[in-house]
C-alpha cells in the first residue's frame, strides 16, 4: 500500500502526559513515529511538538487528529496544532528589488536541486533581473512600486501569489517595505533577510551604522515579516568578523555570503516544517 | 511524596513502535516525561533515546524498566538499555602533568557552581600544581611516573579512583598515555582534551605539525580514550582561525583557550548524561 | 650595548610620504625596524600606523621623536603620537562584583604566565573574592558602594589607583558604574566587558532581553569605558550559537566563557599597545 | 598626468634596514606608498613584504626596482621580488566537472561585479553545465577525460589556457587529478578546493569518512594545487559545526556552502596579489 508522511506540529499548556498521549495515538492507528521532538519553555509553561510519523493507505489523518485532540480528556482546551503533508510539494514566491546575490543564490540551489519545491514565479520592483530569470526560466513580474501606487500594486501582487498558489513568500532583498494588505494575508509565510544582526541596526543602511560604530563582527538575520519593521519572529542568524581595514564596501560584500546563507537556511527550515512560533520567538525543531 | 528524576538512554535495531512503547509504559506507570530525543541512524539501521522522566516514590524503577524491556514483544532481544539517577551527584578525578590551564578552568567553574560534581582527588605525575590543589582544598596525589614504574604507578592511580569511588576521569592536559589496564576499567568514562582538530594532528606536538603544515584554522577535540592513541570517541570540537603571523607559541597560547572550553563542554555533557556511543561515534543529545 | 624596543603610534591627516618619512628616519638613527603596520581611513582622510623599532644604547628616543615630528616638513602641524618603552611591565588593577568567571580567568592567565604584567591590586564592591584573592596573593580592598557614598568611595578608589601606579583598569564584571570623575582620569584605560553583542542589549540584564528577543546568537563585547554607558570604543567582540532550547540560565553560562575569552584578549591587545582610539572605534594591530 | 597602481612583493633572508630600504627607495621615486605589511617568520628568519604604490608617468618601474635590488648593498644577493601592475585585468579559466554549486556561484559573483577579472572561458570533462555557461555567454570546452586520453586532453587544455591567455585557474569541484604536465605550467596558479578541513580526510570522499569518524565539525580547503595530492599550499580554510543528525548528504550539503565561500575568498586573494608562497606555506596579507 502507498505511504505518507505527515508533520504534527503541536503548541499548548505544559502537563503531564502529552507525549505520552500523542506516541500512544500514532501507535493506536499503526501511524510509524519516524520523528520526534519536543521542547518546554519552563518560564512560560508551554509545551511544543514536532512529530513525524508515516502512514499506510489513504486516511482523512487531518480529521482523525481532530477528532482526537478534541475529544480525548488528555489534553487542554484550546491546544493549538497543525498537519503537514511531508509529500506535498509547496509554492515559493521571490521577491526582489536589484541586488542579485540572494537571488542567484536562491534559483542556483533550486537548479542543484537542494530545494524540494516549486518557483511559480519572480515579482520585482525593478527589471534588471529579468534576463536572469528568464534564463533560469521562471515567470517575471515587474511591478513598479512608488509612493503613490504601492497599495495598488499590492493588489496586483496579491493576485498573483493567489492565482499561482502561493505558499510562501521570499524577499530576497527586496528594497521596499510590505503593507499590512499583505503582511495579514500571509502571516509567519513571509521571509525576509535583513543585513545586520537583529536587533542592532535596524532599518536602512546597517553597514553603514555598524561600520561607524566600529564593531568587530557583522551578522545577518532571517525573520518572518510582521507589521513591526525587523521585529518578526527570527529564524536563523548568522556572523562573520571584520576589522579596522574594512570599509562599508567590505562589509556590505562580506554581508552578501552572510545573508545568502542565512536565508537558505531559513528557507530551508520552513519548508521542513521545523519551525514553530510563540510569543514573536522560533522554536528550529532542526 | 518525594520525586526522583532518571535518565533513561536506549539504543536498538531501529523497528516501528518503540517510541511509543517506551513513552506508553512511562505514561503507565505514572511517571511524568521531561524531556525525550531520539535519533535513528539510517545508514546501519539503529535506533537511539534519550529520555529524562520524573516519578514519585521510592520504587525500583531500574528493575520495573528491566522486567517490562524483557518480557514485552515490542522490542527485540538484546536492546542495550541504561538508567541514570539524575539526583545522584557524581565523582570526577582530574589528572594532570603541569600545564595549569584546564586545571584551573575546571576547579574554577567548580567554585562558582557551575559543575553539579564532587571532585574527590587530583592524580598528577608532577607536583607543580599541588600547591594550587591545596588552595582549592581538594587532595592532591602526586604519582610520578616513568617507563620502568608505569604499571605499578598505574595500579597505584586505579586504586586511588576505586578508594574514592570515582565515576569519571578528566584528563587535564595529562601528558602520560594511559595503559590498557586503566583504560579497560573505565570504558567512555575517561575524558581526554586533545590539542587538534581530530583526526588531523594526532599524537605528539600538534601546534607544530598545525603550523608547519600552515593550516588557516586551528582546533581541539575532546573524546573519550580508548586502547588507540587520539581515535575514540569524539565528543566535542571546536576552533579558532589563525594567520601566518601566529607562531607555535600563539598556536599554543590561543589553543589553551579553546582546550579549556572544548573539554568543559565535554564534561558538561557527559555529566548530563547527554551521549550515547555507537561504533566509536557520539550522539550527544543536548 | 643594550637593547630596548619601542612600540610608536601614529595618527594623522592622510598625505604622501608619511610612512617613508617615519621608517627612514628609523633607518638614519639605526634604528631597527621589527613591525610596522598602518591604515588609511579613506573616508576621513587618517592616516595610522604602529611601528615597532628597537635601539641600542639609552638615548632619549622621546625626545629624538618629538624633535623629528616638529621640524621636519614631512608631517603636517598636530600629528597625534605616542611612543611606548616596550620593556616596562605595566600595572593592572582588576575592579571586580561577585561573579567569579571573569577573576579567576585573568589570574589563572597571570599564573600561568601568558600575561606580562603586574596586578598590584584587586577594588570590589563586595568581600566575596577576598579570600580567593588571598589565594593569589593579591592585595584585596572591599569598597562598598552605595547610592549616598558612591562619588566618596570613588575617591577612595582612585587614591588606590594612584598609590599603586596602575596603568589601566580592568573592569571583571563589575556591576557598578563609574562616574566621570574616575573615567576621566583614564581616558582610553578602563577596559569593561559587556555581556551582549553591541549595540545589541545595552545597559542590564542582556541575556533577559536576549532570550526575550529570541535571538539565535549571543555575543560578549570589550570595550573602553566612556560617559555614555556602553557606548565606549569596542575593542573585541565573540558570539555563540544559541538555540530554543536555552534558558536564560544557560545564557548566562555560555555567556560566561564568551566574556572571559573577549576580555582576555582585549587584555591582551591593550597590553601589546596594539590599540588606537580615533571616533570612538579602535584600529587593532595585531 | 596618468596615476597606475603597483604591488610589490618581497620574501628574503630578514636583516635590519629592508624595510626603510624600500620604502626610502619609493619616497625618492615619489611613488606614494598605499599599504604596506610585512611579517619575519622568525624560526626561518625569512622576511616578507606586500608593499602598494602608486606612480605617476608610464616610467619603467620593473626595471627601475631590478636596478635598485640589484645595485644597493641594502639587500642579499637572491632577493626575491615580483612586482604587479594593479590596474591590469587578469584573466582566470575555471575547470569544472558536473556539481554546479561552485560553478554558479563563481559566475554569480562575476555578473554582480564582485570580481575583476576576465573569464575566457570555461573547461570541463563534462557536458552537464554547458547550458548553464552558454547563459552566462562564456565559451565552455568539453574535454572528456578518460585513463587513456588523459595526457593527450591535458595538452589540448594546455592550448586552451595559452590561447587564451589565462593567467590562472580555478578547479570548481573539478573531480580529476592533473599531471605534473599542466600543474608544473602554472605553479601557485591553479586554485583547487577540498572539501575537507585538510590535512583532515584528503583524497576521495572526505564527507563519507567525516561522518565515520564522527567529528562536529567539517571544513572546506582551499590551496594551491602542486603534484602531491591535497598537500598544496593552503589560500584558505572554514567549517561548519555539524551533529550526529546529519547524514553525509547533509554533510555533502552543508559543505557545499563552505566550499563555495571558501573558494570565493581564496580566488579574490590571489587577484588582489595578497599571497605569498614559501616552504609550502601562504602568508596572506589581507
Amino acid at each position: 500500500m502507498e505511504k505518507s508522511n505527515h508533520i504534527l506540529l503541536i503548541c499548548c499548556r505544559d502537563r503531564a502526559g502529552i507525549i505520552a498521549g500523542v506516541t500512544g495515538f500514532c501507535e493506536q492507528k499503526n501511524w510509524n513515529i519516524l520523528e520526534v521532538d519536543e521542547h518546554v519553555d519552563k518560564s512560560s509553561g508551554t509545551f511544543f511538538m514536532r512529530l513525524v510519523f508515516e502512514c499506510e493507505g489513504q486516511a482523512d489523518v487531518n480529521s482523525v487528529i481532530s477528532d482526537h485532540f478534541e475529544n480525548s480528556s488528555k489534553y487542554e482546551l484550546g491546544i493549538s496544532w497543525a498537519l503537514h503533508n511531508g509529500n506535498y510539494r509547496q509554492k515559493m514566491a521571490i521577491f526582489v528589488s536589484k541586488m542579485s546575490h540572494c537571488f542567484f543564490d536562491i534559483l542556483a540551489r533550486h537548479q542543484a536541486g537542494e530545494l524540494n519545491l516549486d518557483i511559480p514565479l519572480i515579482i520585482s520592483n525593478h527589471d534588471k533581473l529579468e534576463k536572469y530569470a528568464d534564463r533560469f526560466e521562471i515567470p517575471f513580474f515587474h511591478i513598479p512600486i512608488t509612493a503613490e501606487n504601492k497599495l495598488d500594486q499590492e493588489k496586483k501582487q496579491i493576485e498573483l501569489l493567489k492565482s499561482h498558489e502561493v505558499d510562501f513568500v521570499v524577499l530576497a532583498r527586496y528594497m521596499q517595505i510590505l503593507s499590512p494588505n499583505i503582511i495579514d494575508q500571509y502571516p509567519d509565510k513571509i521571509i525576509n533577510i535583513h543585513h545586520s544582526f537583529l536587533p542592532a541596526f535596524p532599518g536602512a543602511k546597517p553597514y553603514h551604522s555598524a561600520h561607524k560604530r566600529g564593531v568587530k563582527i557583522i551578522g545577518a538575520t532571517s525573520h518572518y515579516v510582521t507589521s513591526e519593521l525587523d521585529a518578526g519572529p527570527i529564524i536563523e542568524q548568522d556572523v562573520a568578523r571584520i576589522s579596522h581595514r574594512d570599509s562599508i564596501a567590505d562589509l556590505t560584500r562580506k554581508g552578501r555570503d552572510l545573508e545568502k546563507i542565512v536565508l537558505s537556511r531559513a528557507i530551508r527550515h520552513h519548508l521542513n516544517r521545523n519551525l514553530l512560533v510563540y510569543e514573536n520567538r522560533t522554536m528550529v525543531f532542526a
